[in-house]
């Protein structure tokens, strides 16, 4: 018995897409089938709505998968790669059936979860559930922005640089907390470029949802001020039927809705028509089985004994998408260069940003900070944004619920917010500059993702140190992605003082600094903080600035002994001892280089000589060459002393068996910070001590 | 002019009660400005509810703060401390003045945020949003459980461990994605001895909500299947009365729900009634300053020039709650002495359970894995916990969503789940003891925190590895409050395999260790696995247990040259050199000791005398005298190799100047175990370049 097919007749498809379709639920079954292992279920009952998407829906060229104008995808149930991997091998993405033959294999284009940067026509890299929706509500916000750098005045819908996010998203995404934060968020922005799908299928890896998932997701979501509709392809359980119509339908309404994002429910038998195992947890993270497979092609009218096959005619069918994605991007690049020839000016921004290049005199509009004063660097990086706000354009961010304590706003910029929504505090522009994510911090970070990939501006977000915790697996993905967010966390030791241990870092500059590819800058005084800002724009890649609560004293520069800021070099010696070479040095960051610098005083008065290295970036460090680091850390000088408030676990590689770490090993308290520095052992005493023990 | 006094007649409160609100009000302010610091906002209009909540709604024992039969009390709202540090005051709960007075500062009694453990009253630390609420709903869990091992066949609301778990949270709590994963869960789990008060103050810490909380927040707990109430202290905006009695009301109505969680949403005005500040974000967390704290205490009709002032009539009115307290104690006692004799079994197991001892012969009951043989070390694990069932009846826990994966499920043992939730996998019963958490990490990790705070049960819960980021924030609160959690992290490197870098841990390891308070213990085979969870669970102390997906080898154990397991003690000599003194010794954990193994073997072949130290716990390994340290790694031993499938960072200390590590510093890859190990260098002929690079 054959499996009905899709309802696709107002959509008017053919019966090459039909097969077009069947081909692509087999596919998904034999490419797990032949490596063994993977998610074949939800990509076989998700087929017809990827095909929709891919070949009806989304304005896209397979020839060109950077076209400013396309719209985006978002796989948020990353473990179904292959409901996009499918569809990119038949929309001639770039991807073969040799790819597919090859899935979850070394070296292969096809890895077990879309992979950014890794597979032409992969937006994002997603995988980790619910960070992929959350992304997205980040790109459908870069995308009014973007048009509010280049176009704002071209009427809705009218400019090229309007486009949709499209997101599919499974149980376990709607689950996870990052989902709510990012979806409330959404319906607080309006982003009506925004549309869901929620493959509904009740199914996840422990089987029913009802053990654990049993609220009523569109009451949650209309609840989050979003447009909210259902398909229901199981008729409410008494036939199943792949209205394909219906859905599509359902798209078309939640793009005529411009001032709400939309959900779709999308009720779904997962792996459906496979004989034995639709609607259950075994299609889910498992190869099918042979017979089950061939069960599968048999119901859908395909060969069973055919694996990795497609009709020519089909392929060429789907393929003609390139024809389709051609025209379209003809067609918009007739209204892109209207916008270009009427918008010279912001025509030259745009080539800037898509360049990725930074204005030239950059370096000298940043603010410097006088010597002998005295300021947070949080506060100084609030100078240095308000100095970059007229130069870098693309450049926003914000912070979650912190701004004042972050010192994340722009002077005077409007915020990112429907003007209706405009508060006593802070004045709404749905073009503005200044985020307001929320006391959501895990939203925060898969958002400045979902702004970064997007692709022209450069996002930054804030929240206190000790709450990067509840945002690392976004960061994790910043630094896996290799894309250019910013981090700014500041209150970042026991300085924080009285708000005690739940709010003073300990151990997470280790914690962070153990991530590969995200370069964590604790820059000590205001100077450094504006190189350090200056560095990571050019560097363009996963950074987190590391800012101090409390005031820290603004050393000399090219006087006194001191050196000039070097921060781009990750460490550098910041006083010299007062012999070639020195007895003993003092490595610090951030807060504690003046405790270094205090020390140093000490040592030399007892004739001790001592260098000072400021070392704000370990890992710009790492990247210079063995004689630049030999030179600030001479391999003879084993007298080594780190001074950070923190574990010491970064430092031991550094200060070596004869060095010594003045560190905190424990958990703070609730007192002023003086006294916590103090009681805790941040003293110029103990670092004299420790110097001392250490020669 | 005088603010209106609360609404309370149906309550009844008398002016002594009224005189002690206002003064409650005056000494949040009072504290904060003596300070210079804090939150004294939401402590000064919520006073009147959080006075209700503890001299008329809640059964405590000031007295006894430890009764089993005590409501809980969880201010997720946690810088609003004083709203509950004045109200263990008032209550004689061991607060007196001077520990008003010195809020906030070194050695007090009253910390920024409460702190579990510090302060007598306080039942859990909270401090970051949305993590109480999410623990409280462990409670309520615990308290369900708990009740069926010790009084299953009660009639609901008759049994002595009957009792309601009352949370205050923000509107902060209510952004932060913990909060909707718990809550999510509460409505799953039909807990209807939970009752949340939202104090919808409109307000946060960049002002007015409307910038990024526009949500429908009752919708939204209707979609969780919650039971909602309003409370409008505002009337609508158009005059403000404090309507204890509505409050009250609606706490009674949630009490009556017994099948839903309720929320009641108290619409209030953030530090009414001060004059200038009230409703406005800078009553939030600032001091409110001399004039404004004068002009608060005259509008509430008490004395301006007086500080930290209480009239007498007015603390004994409030501390006679003990007499209140000793009486409901009293009685409740009579019920508990009849449970006692009624079941005298039971009776013995709440006593072990109160003294948190273990069965003594409870390490003969383990499992022994035969030499030779080959399992994943979360399979050993698996059979670990159905060993552990029977005897353990206290030991409970899940997954979020992996069950299969990380084998946390004792076998046979039913879902904790309400009967009409059992699904085809599972089957569920309001006692169970299998918990489904979903895919909700985060809220698992703090619904474990509250299921031990709630004192006599042992949880445990399973996710992959590389999720533990999803779930720092809940980790760093077990470990900052020193609970029993056991957290089961599985796939625990790039033996993942095929689902690529999202899914393998690369930095976990390193970030993990670095928390301190948390031991992190990787078992390297099966009889490794079974004595770390008899060494977790003796200690009783914040653990996590990182497991193998792949299979490992059983090693021999006291024969070939192989000791017997010593996990206890951290680290211990699995293999011992040819020679006396060792030339080189390889440390390693986990999956990584066969490879030490493999290579001690080619190393011994060339005449390298060669040490294999098996490392699963550098936490229990620091703690050991200097001596038995000593003896496993001696430090004339200066050749030394860590091998360990992730960062070097934690091994730079152990391994020394001299030493080498087998580690991996980038992200991994999609494809299988095998070929990932080999491609990224771990691989015997690796650890054995490395060693001979160290002698």
């Amino acid at each position: 018995m054959n499996a009905p097919a899709p309802r696709a007749t107002t959509l008017g498809w053919s019966d090459l897409d039909l097969a077009a379709v069947a081909t692509a639920k087999v596919l998904a079954a034999d490419a797990v089938e032949k490596v063994g292992n993977g998610h074949p279920g939800t990509a076989i009952s998700l087929a017809p709505a990827a095909y929709l998407l891919y070949q009806n829906v989304m304005r896209h060229d397979p020839a060109d998968t950077h076209w400013l104008g396309r719209d985006r995808f978002v796989l948020s149930a990353g473990h179904s790669s292959l409901t996009q991997y499918v569809q990119l091998f038949l929309g001639g993405f770039g991807l073969e059936m040799h790819d597919l033959e090859t899935l979850r294999t070394w070296g292969s284009k096809t890895p077990g979860h879309p992979e950014f940067r890794h597979t032409d026509g992969v937006e994002i890299t997603t995988g980790p559930l619910g960070t992929g929706l959350a992304s997205a509500v980040g790109m459908a916000m870069a995308s009014r922005r973007e048009r509010g750098l280049l176009d704002p005045d071209a009427p809705a819908g009218t400019s090229p640089f309007d486009h949709f996010v499209y997101v599919v998203a499974g149980d376990g995404c709607l689950q996870e907390g990052i989902s709510s934060e990012a979806s409330s968020l959404a319906g607080t922005q309006e982003l009506g470029n925004l549309i869901l799908i929620w493959d509904d299928n009740h199914i996840s890896i422990e089987g029913d949802t009802d053990i654990s998932f049993t609220e009523d997701v569109l009451k949650r979501y209309e609840a989050y001020g979003w447009h909210t509709q259902k398909v229901d392809w199981t008729n409410g359980g008494s036939e199943y039927v792949e209205d394909v119509d219906a859905l599509a339908a359902a798209i078309e309404a939640a793009k005529a809705v411009t001032d709400k994002p939309s959900i779709i429910d999308l009720r779904t038998i997962m792996a459906w028509p496979s004989p034995t195992v639709q609607g259950s947890h075994n299609a889910h993270g498992n190869k099918l089985g042979a017979e089950e497979v061939a069960g599968l092609k048999s119901v859908l009218g395909l060969d069973p004994e055919a694996s990795f096959a497609i009709a020519p005619e089909v392929l060429a069918h789907t393929r003609s998408l390139g024809q389709r994605g051609a025209a379209a991007k003809a067609e918009w690049e007739i209204s892109y260069a209207a916008w270009r020839d009427a918008n010279p000016e912001r025509a030259a921004l745009l080539d800037r940003l898509v360049a990725r290049e930074l204005p030239a005199d950059l370096a000298e509009g940043l603010p410097t900070f006088e010597a002998g004063t005295s300021l947070a660097t949080r506060a100084a990086s609030g100078k240095v944004l308000a100095a970059l706000a007229a130069p870098l354009p693309e450049l926003w961010g914000g912070s979650a619920d912190l701004a004042g304590s972050n010192n994340t706003t722009m002077a005077g910029e409007p915020s990112f917010l429907p003007t209706h929504r405009s508060t006593h505090e802070f004045t709404g522009n749905p073009y503005g500059r200044t985020l307001h994510f929320g006391i959501r911090e895990h939203g925060m970070g898969a958002i400045l993702n979902g702004i970064s990939l997007h692709g022209l501006t450069r996002p930054y977000g804030g929240t206190f140190l000790t709450f990067s915790d509840f945002m690392r697996g976004a960061v994790r993905l910043t630094a896996i992605m290799g894309v250019g967010v910013t981090y700014v966390w500041t209150h970042d030791s026991v300085g924080v003082g009285e708000d005690g241990p739940t709010h003073q870092p300990i151990e997470h500059l280790a914690a962070l600094r153990a991530m590969p590819g995200l370069a964590i800058v604790r820059p000590s005084d205001a100077n450094e903080t504006a190189a350090a800002w200056l560095a990571i724009l050019q560097r363009d890649e996963p950074a987190g600035l590391i800012l101090s609560r409390q005031n820290l004293p603004v050393v000399p520069r090219g006087t006194d002994g001191f050196a000039q800021v070097q921060v781009d070099k990750g460490a550098y010696v910041l006083l010299e001892g007062s012999t070639g070479t020195p007895d003993v040095i003092l490595v610090a960051t951030g807060s504690e280089v003046q405790l270094a610098v205090a020390a140093r005083e000490q040592l030399e008065a007892d004739g001790v000589s001592t260098r000072v290295v400021s070392a704000p970036c370990l890992e710009w460090f790492a990247e210079q060459d063995e004689s630049y680091r030999a030179s600030v850390l001479p391999r003879e000088v084993r007298a080594r002393v780190s001074v950070e408030a923190g574990v010491a676990m970064p430092w031991a590689g550094i200060v070596g068996d004869a060095g010594r770490s003045v560190s905190i090993e424990h958990y703070g308290a609730s007192a002023d910070a003086v006294t916590l520095f103090r009681e805790f052992g941040f003293t110029p005493e103990a670092v004299v001590a420790a110097a001392r023990a250490s020669l």
